[in-house]
């Protein structure tokens, strides 16, 4: 059964918890849900990790190493972190890089991710299927 | 039934012909057959239009404004076609950015998009699938 | 009796159509017929002309050289084309910029026409009545 | 019967006075006769302002508040006024900016200005006759 | 009894007058009567002086050279005025800088005061309180 | 009772402790207690939070979202960290951006506030009582 | 007998029509008849090629691809188009980017060739020699 | 007799009154009497002119047209009025640009002169014997 | 006996672990068994450190303020960790900065190192053999 | 007959002696006996000149003020050396930049050349083959 | 007998000789005879020396150390030799920049001179008289 | 024996002569004795090259190709001589490039090394004994 590790940046956490109107309704927990619920049925098996932690996430990338896929939502980290972008580049794991609002409508400063040249690929702007497209992506 | 449309910009029309060892035997036939295949699975009908005319993809945007979802591979416009990113945000239909390659993993110049502002969502860097994903995205 | 040409860019011809809370319900062929009787009114014909393809404006802009005066609003193309900006240059007959909107109070790509420099002169913000601003200054 | 204030800027007074073979022979004066008849012709009256002060031109902007439109040509204080803008964006009056020059195809520092996206409009390159297209835009 | 010096620059005299809905219908006048009151309580006794003129305000900075400290809410010259910081520089007595909105979050032009490198310090974003924050600056 | 959170972050335990020719000669803790003693004049508690990390700082600023205000100095962090200030957009309490030093006449890199954009207000420069200020401006 | 395709990008159709005294009196067809003429004394043979529009240039290239050379000069599209770009690297024919005029010596926006980095070299400034030259690259 | 107009920019009414240590002790009267004597001497009349004002400065500027030379040190003005620019370009009078300090050894902002281009020729650095300096370039 | 501190950034866990044909199949252990071998031969002992974390890293350096000196490879930290920056500059050990590979031959966001101006130098390029160097520096 | 000088740069003197395989095994020697038997054949007599000191350069195009054309390779100092370009304006004798290498293909900072605006023309990219057709544009 | 040392930068040996009706037909030995005079009747005695050689000037720097003043026309090395400002700021007589052209008014990168910031003063415009101007500032 | 050359580029020779207060009254001539005591003392032997040439010392590293080592302190040509980075890339023999100063905490165009990129490391801050650390460096 091919393992994918699920791993979320800063804020993640506050997930339908603040600014419902803005964010909408549905937690990470529940999100994270339904991206365990879709791995199942296409014969995956998913881990979750979240932290508002630079280096906690860099642990969290260098420990999935091994497995047959990592999606990174790294949030805020997305923009300056080269730390995270070290160690996705290190390790063998192919990684898809995910952001449920299109970053590229929002901020200039969003605009630009240090992660996105190292990574697999990027998918951006379609809520919480984003995650599910890049577990297609993975997996299929 | 569902319409997407997909439309592929300048020098798609070389994909599998030149550079194989580049950008892989796959033609665009072969891709756009695909796409049609699982389109149908999902109960949709896929159109398909390949220009290398800035103009002329402009205008495919325009007509596609009643379809249920564009699927745009801009190519080499993506960076600077403020024209067609005006269409795109002209038009009613959800549209997707797609790119076969991670261009955030290629030259600078590639890193910019004038077109992903005005786009529903962006996903790069899965070669073939990427087209599946935006279906999948539009579809699911 | 003089001879005014109206050349129109990319997705004018959607003007009216779409959005119409942005941009109002006025048609593109609206806006002709009242540039065409303004112009009547001050003795002048007018010549109308709109494609979303950089080369047939470019065209357009050539064949408009012995014309008395040439109104152009190149729409996107005006922040990029130095194509255009080179047939406005050669061209004999002035050539007046316009824009329906304030391109200023745009987003800060739209503030940089590449065009300008070479036209006599620029109207923009004053809705359709930019063309009859640029036809008074054209004829009177 | 409607109320239109023209304002000028720093160095205007010296139009026609020197340089005359760069600027032509007219004079700040002749302008302003030549304004002040057209007006009449269309209903309406003018008033007059110039000033080098940056301090008086906001203080003249300030009291064009319930005036029919306000003229603007700030000349040098267009490209860095940003107490000027201020001024144009409190009023209630809607402000066109004007220049007798076509400012793009001038100095790089002349192609910004700071006071353009708080205008109603702006015109560039026709002379004397740029504020009778002005006029013509606040009155028709 | 402490001296101190209030300084408001452009456009500052239109305060509660104009677009008292962004704004507020404080008039400058009524927050320099809770200025004055506050500062009354505090044992100290304050001047005010608008300008919309660069030359006079930085005539004011000059002449507060033996308060006890100066309030300067610079408005737009904040982002400009090297004039006023030399002005600043060179008088004795400290300059707090005011400002009554949060300018780090409006336009990118008001997030670079060239001022503030020759004040004691800086405080913005709490409307009229502002005043009172840096008449405790000063005084306490 | 208001309670009032003060979060200091990285290299701010240093305070008092190493050069203190040139930061003085009062530790934070000092600071913490005058900024206590002048809540409870003032009505109010207070809680305070230093750390070295990052994520620790956002995980304490998302703890406060229902304090009554927070008041924060994100020192280095201030300049580069975007999943701070989303941490400071998420909450609903106001926060106050503090720095004990005039940050704008340092180094140049020391003038951009990623996180001042989404606070209520900034204060900087009156050395430990930038927070008294903050202070007063939370609870008057 | 070696095959070499001439392509001209947009406005080239007007040589030798305008503005006789800045680019001289020899029409573009005059031009290719000396191409075409040194050609055959060099034993070869020349198809050529003109449009305005960049998708035209695009397929020119593209249908040149077996040639034993392409003389190129983009004309404005040399500075953006990067579609253009995109084809000249996707073909196996040796490319060589030819200018009239000294680019180099004009507007700062004509220094930057796109095009350059993906051809084989580059010829500027020599009039209508440059592209004997060019000729004399491919042929010997 | 000849005539030399010597114009002072803002702030420099304070020379020689505050941070004599820095400034030295010399008051811009006691310069002015330098220069007059010197001119005296040299067979020529000086007239003086300060102002923190720039629309007085432009003014004055404007006044000095029929002079046979101009020594304008526009101390914070330099760097950023175009409107004195103008000023200074539309007069007939050579005018000198002078700086008491070497402006190249200090901010980086007042490395950049707008005034300098259109003066002919610029002197800095060499305290009040700048302006002998000037006198003599004006009269030799 | 002097005690030296090495303090290792982001990632350097992994050295020898992944990738080996890129950064050489020594692991941290190995580089730290060497530096501590020489330390004692030069007579002096060495304390080893590494983190993911910035913040812990940031104590860290805190932490060594009282050794004889600090080898700081800051990885990825080194261009832009500010907050590091500030703990180098706030302690009263001497820091030098090593990097493994030569940071100027690698992508150009790794020739910048914020960290280096508040060193006592800085050493690049020599392998594990830049520690080596730094502890001779620091000893001898 | 005609004479022809042709200078080459710093480092040019190591052609064909290290990196073959990347240079090419013809020396300089080599390529100026190709030229100068061209030269012959087409009826002119060429001078070589070569040195690594820009002051040396400088003073061999000086000294070709009278040739009937120079052939320059400045190597380097094309990038930066304003010293170089000022001599190549300074002399009557056309002047023919040209580079073995397509400078366009290569690093950033060999892209730009201070010199091309003042050469006649400007060839890259034709290894040893540059030259002659350098000297064909000379002779031709 | 005070000792001047009059130093001539790259292509300053042409002066007079080449483009007369650009530079005027004063030879640099005229110029220099002008100023040998003008010293000799302000009691000093005046070295010249000129090269095209960067080395050379430096050289010629260092070996003025004991001179009462140096007069240095780096010519096109004032806008990047820094080693040359090296050898300025390493000397202890005072050294004057001097240029015959107005260089503000000249091409953009001859605005910057690397060297200004470390001289005592900088004088351009006044073509021969510049370096009487210098004199004269350091005599007097 | 292994042969290492050090070289020093412009004004290294006045080391120890000028300004002792600030580089310290170690003549070059007595840190090359310390150079070579020490090279002895690990089995080499150094020889040593200075010059204020560019192009001399562009020789100089050119005849140091088969040398086992080459010590560069380029000084102030490290900054933008592309040429002698040029000739540094060329050689076989590694090159260590060393500053005395911590070249980063200086000036910011003191920052940006040119020839870094293509050296085998580099060494920056340690006086002296950054020689010795090269040294050090190519000879374990």
């Amino acid at each position: 059964m091919k393992k994918i590790i699920v791993i979320n940046g800063p804020n993640m956490n506050l997930l339908g918890k603040r600014e419902p109107e803005k964010y909408g309704t549905l937690t990470l927990d529940a999100i994270c849900g339904e991206i365990a619920a879709k791995a199942e049925e296409w014969g995956a098996a998913c881990e979750f990790f979240q932290s508002n932690s630079e280096g906690e996430i860099i642990g969290a990338v260098q420990n999935a190493s091994d497995a047959d896929g990592v999606i990174l939502n790294a949030a805020a980290y997305t923009h300056y972190s080269i730390a995270l972008r070290d160690a996705v580049a290190a390790i063998a794991a192919p990684v898809v890089e995910v952001h449920m609002s299109n970053v590229h409508a929002r901020e200039d400063f969003r605009r630009n991710s240090v992660i996105a040249p190292v990574c697999k690929g990027s998918i951006a702007g379609f809520g919480a299927q984003s995650y599910i497209l890049a577990l297609y992506a993975l997996l299929r």
